[in-house]
């Protein structure tokens, strides 16, 4: 993204009818905005799209989760007949749900049948148990990868403007602590959290379980270096193809909003791919997750909304889409202190209009 | 409200498909609706209006502002043309801008002459100097009360069904912390904020202004147990109206967003006035203004936005409209465990599905 741009944006942002910095995040998400289109301002998304990529995890054998594998299976048929959280949340802002199959397991994928609606492009039928072998070879995560970028690439084609990551995939929080943990060197305590919200001897066993899967990928010679490799040997295949996802929307400079633990830690895969991708990234939300936050910050990242959520499925990234249309509409809309004859206390003090 | 409501509106949100708690706080706001509209699911909100009082404030010539008076006036007219902040997120939220003068000075109201569309229910032209005298007469705040409630009222039997508190007027930050230093008995210098953004000597200012304000106040026998008469001494005309806004929507059991420190601050008039009205508040945003956290904590609102926003004009409350709508959306419209055949780990063991 060009400096020169973001600049204007910030002069454009600093003329408005309004004290200077008297919007807080909303400015900056403008500028960033402007900076990623290229343009000031930037064009105020019109057609969001949420993908809600689903894989299936052979570390449930391990008993991090207390649901059946199966229920991935079911909530797949919830997502396609329109009766999840993350359905109700995009006709609220009126965006359209892909639903993809990466890797759903064989008791998942039974659930459901040929049901209709569903995007098929699974890659493998789960992932391998991720504290004794790696979660996918390096060619089953680069499949993985494209199928989200191809799934990214129709949305635009199809119009879409802003893109939303999605996820479901029982178990798939265990991965994402896994990754977050190898990438940013951080203790496998510090990242994992409760998921769905999982008892005291459940998190103590997933802390040990990620602790495994953590060292056992040193063990194999994998590290924060080799992001791929990361990907592969201890992620997942919902988060492969959520990192081919963020990364063509920064491709086509598409603004792609982030849901919780599962986005956040295939998006510092993103950026240790493509770091100039994180112009692209925008925060929906705070996850309760701890490794949420821990990517976040390393990522550069101040999320949108913070409402103590930790479902998943795009929730969070949808239900942050107007917040992210209202910054682009500020700085596309309102009226400049010249324009409205409004007197200017900026330029004198670095004050600016409105109640005092 | 009746318990057995909010009772059934939590039971309702523990069935849908999605772990128990995992939508956080949306899960409260959900319940909370349904309590107030006495039923599960509380109606969507479709429609909703955002009013935005305006008034002049005597207490400026203290040099609280360094914006002068006339800004009120030109704002106005921005917010007829559609300039302003508040109309492009208006916009973004599908909601409509009533703009009402209750209390513009002379000065302030010269600048827009007869500019067509401004409701003009003045009570008086701005305020008395608090500090050395009361803001207006009882009977003055009394009749600014009912024009907010009358505004609501139009608004209601027009068919809004979502209203969102807005003000304009220069220096009004001034009297919303003397209004919250008097009515929590807090000191001056905790609930007092920079506004617009004023300087350290400034800042210093107004702190001794609403210190002064409040001691006049004390002086003249008027303290928290007299809420319409702490209004009238240390308040605003826009506080007074808002006032009035937020208890007509109560009566009529439809929620109200709360924008910022002039809003909390009338809000907690309101709830010292009638205190079952706050099951129909909702705090839109935390104002970076300090007397805004003190008020809805002792509100007991948690506020849906922070994005260190401290603009007014309602920028926050209709910001927060899609969030709102969301949370009735998601009690309204999530299938069931049952309903959508997905296996409910909830009853075993409180937990739910999802990604886990």
């Amino acid at each position: 993204v060009d400096p020169a741009v973001a600049r204007a944006a910030r002069e454009h942002q600093d003329r408005l009818t309004k004290p200077r910095g008297s919007l807080g995040q909303l400015e900056d998400v403008s500028v960033r905005l402007a900076a990623l289109a290229g343009r000031v301002p930037a064009p105020v998304p019109a057609s969001p799209a949420v993908a809600v990529f689903v894989g299936d995890h052979g570390v449930h054998a391990q008993g991090v989760s207390p649901w059946p594998r199966e229920v991935t299976g079911q909530m797949v048929a919830n997502f396609l007949a329109g009766g999840a959280v993350v359905n109700a949340l995009a006709r609220q802002a009126g965006a359209v749900v892909a639903v993809v199959d990466v890797g759903m397991s064989i008791e998942a994928s039974a659930v459901i049948g040929a049901m209709p609606g569903l995007d098929r492009r699974r890659v493998r039928a789960g992932t391998g148990d991720i504290t004794v072998e790696a979660a996918m070879t390096r060619d089953e995560a680069l499949a993985a990868v494209a199928a989200g970028a191809a799934v990214a690439d129709g949305l635009l084609r199809d119009g879409h403007d802003l893109l939303v990551t999605g996820d479901m995939g029982i178990a798939n929080t265990t991965p994402s602590a896994a990754l977050i943990a190898t990438l940013l060197g951080a203790d496998p305590a510090v990242v994992t959290g409760r998921g769905t919200g999982v008892d005291d001897a459940t998190l103590a066993r997933k802390v040990d379980v990620v602790r495994r899967a953590v060292a056992r990928a040193a063990g194999d010679g994998v590290g924060a270096g080799d992001p791929l490799g990361v990907l592969a040997s201890v992620g997942g295949l919902e988060h492969a193809a959520t990192v081919g996802f963020v990364l063509a929307a920064a491709a086509a400079r598409v603004p792609v909003l982030l849901d919780g633990v599962i986005a956040c830690s295939s998006a510092l895969v993103a950026a240790a791919l493509v770091p100039d991708a994180r112009a692209a990234m925008f925060a929906g939300h705070r996850s309760v997750e701890p490794g949420a936050s821990a990517a976040l910050a390393a990522l550069g990242l101040v999320p949108l909304l913070d409402l103590g959520m930790r479902l998943g499925e795009g929730s969070g990234g949808v239900l942050a889409v107007g917040v992210l249309q209202a910054a682009a509409r500020v700085l596309a809309e309102v009226a400049t202190f010249d324009s409205a004859g409004v007197t200017d206390k900026n330029a004198a003090d670095g004050l600016g209009a409105g109640d005092a």
